[in-house]
């Protein structure tokens, strides 16, 4: 579990004070921990490509809870999806906007299925899906 | 308040059968409502691009709560910027795995920042921002 | 052919305006141009989903043209797909630094292949593919 | 100039092995030569926020050559900005449809609004903005 394997890499130096660079600003401890990010990443995009991968969303809707019906709309469709939904989390921007943000697990066609309902709900202002992972398989 | 302004597009058949299977499918109820969203996300990335306008962003994190410190090093970082970040909601994925979502408010260069640096915080598997807005502004 | 159908877009004012001030700044001569333009990339992004349907890619290389044998490798590459690449355009931006424009048409699978091999040859600075059409059955 | 700096990246066995089947199927010779693209990747995406910097992009248009007067307003855009404009690629894609590569250089705004002026004109089906290099201050 904690074995490591080391391998070289090679680069010019003005490339490699570039990368320096930039991976401080991103508040990276050092070029393995950045690197083996972006391979994670890598790995994250390839399970929303395979179907039947069980994979994790998060779907950030933000509206105006004045809006006729939305709050009890919006509920309706979480629960038709409980088997699906993990949580919500909800917070008061100010008087009239609310931000939702909705954890689904599922197949990533479920997933997006279910973020692009809430996300075209009328009153939804705003909305995005994260496509994320159960952590399972990405070492 | 409740004011609206109508008009018209013009669109030849085939295209307007194939924009009504698509919105269709994303589950949007009529084609006002579809169109409305694509301009409403055009202004949240104006809002994005302007360095001074307030925005809010979402950052979704998943991790292994098992690596050493990595607890503690996340909800340290949280406080450090407690007045930007609105609330943060946790949810056990496995034995092993969580994810966090994590509600900032600031400016855009601010909400990236601190999204970055939760992000590149060793033992984070994935990680992403949603760049989505406080609704002020978005009619 | 030149059948038109026309339908109206319900917006608040407020809403309007900025998509007026929106696409003004993109360039579009009205509402009903802006808006189809949308519609026909939603189809664009449709075709590159489905496996069989044919569709066309750009993929633009910077490269130093000093890099050994990176010529002829990219030549040898284009040959080899000889029936997918339509044609290449070569720019050259500076003493050292070139950009290369090539037009692949194939299925959506064989044009990423095209264009990751290409990007991934040895001393290519930069690559990206840009995912079109053929403008078959995009009306 | 053809000094290398080596430096060791460590990863589990498990996410060295993921990445290897990644960077095969891309068709990466080698570790190095991957995470080298992913770095100059970092670098022009900087390149492209930075207002000043000179940078290089391409516009891909596709149209039907039969809508009205559409070529020639190509053209005569072409013409207006042929300071920035370095070179334009055609292809015959079928008996309607065009495809129009044109090689832009600029700061990044420039290329942005000529990009953005040429998609938006009317009979252009789809067009996309490659953000590239000079290929300078990129080692």
């Amino acid at each position: 579990m904690s074995l490591v394997e080391r391998f070289g890499v090679s680069m010019s130096p003005e490339l490699l004070k570039a990368f320096d660079a930039r991976i401080r600003q991103k508040g990276y401890a050092n070029r393995s921990e950045a690197i083996r990010d972006i391979v994670r990443n890598y790995l994250v995009e390839a399970q929303w490509q395979e179907e039947k991968q069980t994979v994790v969303g998060t779907v950030t809707l933000v509206y105006d809870h004045h809006t006729r019906e939305l709050d009890s709309v919006l509920t309706e469709m979480q629960h038709e999806y409980h088997d699906a939904i993990q949580c919500a989390t909800h917070v008061h921007l100010d008087h009239h906007n609310c931000l939702e943000v909705i954890v689904v697990r599922g197949t990533s066609k479920q997933v997006r299925e279910i973020g692009d309902r809430l996300i075209s709900a009328r009153g939804v202002k705003h909305g995005k899906i994260v496509c994320t992972t159960t952590g399972e398989g990405i070492p």
